[in-house]
């Protein structure tokens, strides 16, 4: 007896489960709740995909997400011009944005250096950083790509090309997190956090 | 300090959010996906969705989902014709069709009687089923509703409006789950699984 299918239903869900982190059920749940919209919800939601894809590209300072050439974080003249944030990924600007306590720069690389995965420094956006640094008004730059072998090889990376141009360069501290278990942390995150040890 | 927006991407956010099942992360991590989409790829998934909505119906029969006029459960001839299956939902059919045991037709009724959320027996399609069962060709009506609340009133609505006509109506055994664990099964579902006992 061969399994009930209905080809449109079967291509959709496939879509939804084509998506990281959106498994086999979520798919499907989230595909008969498209059939159960009205016909003007669906085409929004198509819309939504399609006007996101079109309008949305990188600023062409700091290569975040925006839809305007340049994004308001590099319009905005109130942010300190002179320390620019690196990280790998547009989402990692939304989160250092929700803390709301830096008034900063960013430059985003889009990933990070990883010969495995056939990426190396020129499919980063590092030539754009390079040409931001060039007039002289950076100070400082802030490695904050990810606490991985790849983020670790980047931020290295990078600081040796920064570095001879007189530009400090630091990296995020390690450490347990706020709120965190000290139990089930790991033994490197451990160990990073007794030698970064503060005075109190 | 406002936080940082791309209007068309928190709108694609909220529309993935907006699917139950896909949280804010998830919504985000897929949104993400579409803009590192090629053109074509993000241009078929807001396709798929318009299709899936203009080319899905309910089948002429048994209402449930289809992109033909009548669907292939109800098509197939090699089908007992004797035998139906009421559930509430098209996911219920594919479900039992995963079973693969069954040779049988279905009817969906879309939903389940409920007065809290509004639903009466005028919402559901208890009509289409009555109307299939006139011709005295039906002799058995499984009804194969969740076992819920709304569910169980939902059978024994339906089994009233069919015994007088002479039909069989039966219901899916209770009892505990294959592969579940006694210790976690609740104690309706125990109590169920002990009247139901069978001679081994």
């Amino acid at each position: 007896m061969p399994q009930y299918h209905v080809a449109p239903l079967d291509n959709l869900v496939d879509k939804f489960e084509s998506l990281q982190g959106i498994g086999h059920k979520s798919a499907q749940r989230a595909a008969y709740q498209i059939l159960n919209m009205s016909k003007e919800e669906a085409e929004k939601f198509a819309k939504a995909i399609i006007e996101a894809k079109e309008k949305i590209h990188y600023c062409a300072v700091c290569c975040n997400l925006t839809d305007s050439e340049v994004c308001e974080i590099c319009k905005n003249e109130a942010r300190d011009r002179s320390v620019i944030c690196v990280v790998e990924d547009p989402r990692d600007v939304f989160a250092l944005e929700k803390t709301n306590e830096f008034n900063i720069l960013y430059h985003v690389l889009h990933g990070a250096i990883s010969p495995l995965s056939g990426v190396g420094p020129n499919e980063l956006r590092i030539k754009e950083l390079l040409a931001r640094v060039s007039d002289g008004s950076v100070k400082e730059v802030i490695m904050a790509t990810n606490p991985t072998v790849e983020g670790e090889a980047t931020a290295m990376y990078i600081s040796r090309l920064l570095k001879p141009l007189g530009i400090k360069v630091t990296r995020l501290a390690y450490g347990i997190p706020v709120g965190g278990d000290l139990e089930y942390a790991d033994e490197v995150t451990l160990t990073r956090a007794i030698e970064g040890r503060r005075e109190l």
